[in-house]
């Protein structure tokens, strides 16, 4: 069954869009932990991130630097962290958090509940930047 | 002045050394959250890691794939995170863990106490995997 991310890949589950080439897509985290919460994921379905080779690895990567700097520009923080779990859903994901600090990454914390207004509107923030 | 790691890549402080190349150093963390825990770093100082141009940016990445693949091996674990905050050292760094559970990446964690033998055995382990 396809995972939940290829669903949003395809069109099938409606998302907030930051960045998307080929094989990547960026978009912003359902259940984020603070504004502007950003997740990574290559197209192709992959559970575990260390299986994509290296070249696929390396490109996942890369785009994610490209996203970073656009959340760092739209965002207040002190840095954008990233962080890598793979816990949760089996499609390799990469969360890229706006920290204020390191308590920002906790993945404990409660989630932001934030209306479809505030979505859009941290979402055209970033893509403008 | 050299930050800490670039006094670590120069042999003026000692560490626990995972895997090198010419422009990378893989290191046990000094105050991990868990066994395994590993710095991964570019030799080069640079404080913020998306400030890595591209090419270097995604082979830092490449090389930290190396290293998790060994973790993964010789660490007994669900899966290796990885985390990147950079709020403590300026020099640029990956963090990649060994997990059990998500909160095993909590940076509020109280850090382990690993005795000089201790050490010793997890990093022949991970450097023979």
């Amino acid at each position: 069954m396809a995972s939940i991310f290829t669903k949003i890949v395809n069109g099938e589950i409606p998302s907030y869009k930051i960045m998307e080439d080929e094989k990547h897509l960026a978009f912003l985290d359902a259940m984020p932990l603070v504004k502007g919460h950003t997740l990574v994921i290559p197209k192709q379905e992959t559970d575990l991130i260390f299986d994509l080779n290296s070249e696929a690895f390396k490109d996942l990567f890369g785009f994610a630097q490209k996203v970073a700097k656009k959340l760092g520009t739209a965002i207040p923080c002190k840095r954008v962290g990233i962080a890598v779990l793979g816990l949760e859903v089996p499609h390799a994901h990469i969360h890229l958090i706006p920290m204020q600090s390191q308590q920002d990454i906790n993945f404990g914390n409660e989630r932001l509940k934030l209306s479809p207004e505030e979505y859009t509107e941290i979402q055209e923030k970033i893509v403008k930047a």
